[in-house]
């Protein structure tokens, strides 16, 4: 089962890396604008209104420069360099709306874009670019009130270490003194590590502005790390859920039941995660029934009746994927367990891969379902 | 003034870049070990028990790979290519104790080490690589009760934006409700930012540990970015510090006090910078005396007893640098504050210059002697 459910994620991985919409190329709109991910002051990787990519590296004396974004199996984009020393390019297609890792080759060595920031993927921290999306919106920073992104240190016997998760806390949360919140455990993919949900995530900006849309109550968020037991990816059978399921359910729960004001039972507790995390969540809350009572696997496999009767019942079982993922088996997976009697919603992100707007759309439209 | 000041500090900054040892070369230990700064499972850098660091950088068809690390003068180290398409190299001589920025010059373009983690420094996004520190247990990360450091978005008005800070809130701060601490608003140095000092100054385990030595009463420690009026480095005298003094003392500091537990009054509230942080401490808490009661500069100037007269006196104003910086300068300034009736100190960090390992030693220096 367990092996299935990785091969299925690695079809959809690979699937995700062409990135490029399907529609027929216009011509190239020369509108373009530096990406709102680049480092400050960095006017390169630069992003048009249609969707297209174009970067700009100095190497002067290199002989080949290219970037990982664009047609996968033809080795990217390629830039051709100038008389200024500069490398330039621009991608072939429009890529799709929203987050994308990439990195240079240079020489045939792997270096990040000098320009752009960096986030954690692909075990390795990779430079990243933004293509505006129509619906953008709902995770913009505004002038809302925001709540708090806490990095938190707890103790670990079962590691021998002190770990860190991220905590959100509503805004209010602070000042009402008294008011208790539900919490959601929401995890990272394959790759990438606790520092994924709230900065490529953008989990706070979501909820922020669905709390000041008076679209959700408030709840607390704990984001740590997943890949407890080390595995490289194409080791993914070794994958054991024992270290992890230990660090969380022993550790980390009791930790922030203890150190935030939290509703410390299972209507009151949701797992989410995306990809490898949804992976993680499948198994966590079928060996454990009476810790969580919502589940939600992004991008990350289904639930089947099967295997959750003769167990604690979850409130609600939410399945996600991108339009470019496989859609069907998501909103099928739902349909089925509907029939058998569960609470189960689907979402397909429209036009969207194994990336990241997949996961903030499904963020977004989880968090108004979650502990009702 | 301020130029003057800025001067000194450029000096400070130059004289930083050559940061090796000044004892004779003994030969080269083999007892290489990975960076602690090391991307996860990357191998290289490696740093040996003398202080020496090594690199390895895979470009095979790169013709000339630089570490920035090193005699600045002569350029860095220079890497040589071996067989098998890795550059590999070590510095010339020992690297001071501490943190260093660094980065590669890969065919003529600026490209950071794939090995390392990046912390923002110069303007970018630059590697990091850490010389174990005789000293280094102050800021290691133990297994004693840890504070937690909170990404807050507050709203500017000035700068008609939600701006960024880290807050640090001592272990027990959740749990003890009605208990209310001091605040020090600690300040970066130019080219860095608000991530500074919890990353690559680990602000937060100092904290911890002296907390858990009980050395130190529990107080919050608030970190934003100072350089709202953005200027280059050569063109400094530009600088005006009434953007950062209206965001911090009018918007940032008012904000701290509706959403933490705060004692918000002058005795219970302190500033501290360093390098270009320290000098926008002395311009801020000259221009607004009744708003802080402690001062320190780090690596960045000195009072005189002319500047303090007819103010509201601060109850501790704190000194430091590092032993290859100036410190005359200091023990001058901080001796004549005292023969004036102010209540100074001085302190210098050993073996160390404009870097990272000065500014850990002088929070842990100062900590004890805040909210007295």
């Amino acid at each position: 089962m367990m092996i299935r459910i990785l091969t299925l994620l690695l079809a959809a991985t690979l699937a995700g890396t062409n990135c490029f919409s399907q529609a027929t190329q216009p011509a190239v709109a020369e509108d373009f604008k530096p990406s709102t991910l680049n480092q400050p002051g960095q006017e390169y990787p630069q992003v048009n209104s249609q969707g297209y990519a174009r970067f700009r590296i100095k190497a002067p004396k290199a002989d080949s420069v290219r970037v990982s974004l664009g047609l996968g199996g033809r080795g990217g984009t390629r830039l051709t360099k100038g008389d200024d020393g500069f490398w330039t390019g621009t991608t072939e297609g429009p890529l799709d709306e929203g987050f994308h890792y990439y990195h240079l080759t240079v020489d045939g060595g792997t270096f990040n874009d000098p320009g752009a920031l960096n986030y954690y993927g692909s075990v390795r921290w990779e430079s990243g670019i933004e293509i505006p999306a129509h619906d953008q919106d709902f995770y913009a920073l505004k002038d809302v009130p925001h709540g708090n992104v806490q990095q938190i240190l707890f103790p670990s016997k079962s590691t021998s270490t002190s770990r860190r998760a991220f905590v959100y806390t509503p805004p209010g949360y602070e000042k009402e003194k008294s008011k208790k919140y539900p919490v959601l455990y929401l995890q990272h993919g394959w790759g990438e590590d606790e520092t994924a949900w709230s900065n490529q995530g953008h989990a706070n900006l979501i909820m922020d502005n669905l709390l000041a849309d008076g679209k959700i109550k408030p709840f607390i968020i704990v984001m740590t790390y997943g890949m407890t037991n080390e595995v490289k990816w194409g080791r993914m059978k070794d994958f054991s859920i024992v270290p992890f399921q230990t660090v969380l359910v022993d550790e980390l729960i009791p930790y922030v039941d203890a150190n935030f004001r939290t509703v410390a039972n299972k209507d009151n507790r949701a797992m989410a995660g995306l990809s490898m995390g949804g992976m993680e969540t499948h198994t966590i809350t079928l060996n454990k029934p009476d810790v969580f009572g919502a589940y939600a696997l992004l991008s990350g496999g289904v639930y089947n009746p099967e295997e959750l009767k003769d167990k604690s019942k979850a409130k609600l079982i939410f399945l996600s994927c991108g339009s470019k993922e496989n859609p069907d088996r998501v909103k099928k997976a739902a349909a089925d367990l509907k029939a058998a009697g569960y609470n189960a919603v689907s979402f397909v992100s429209e036009k969207t891969a194994h990336e990241f707007l997949t996961w903030r759309r499904s963020l977004h439209e989880l968090a108004p379902l979650l502990f009702k």
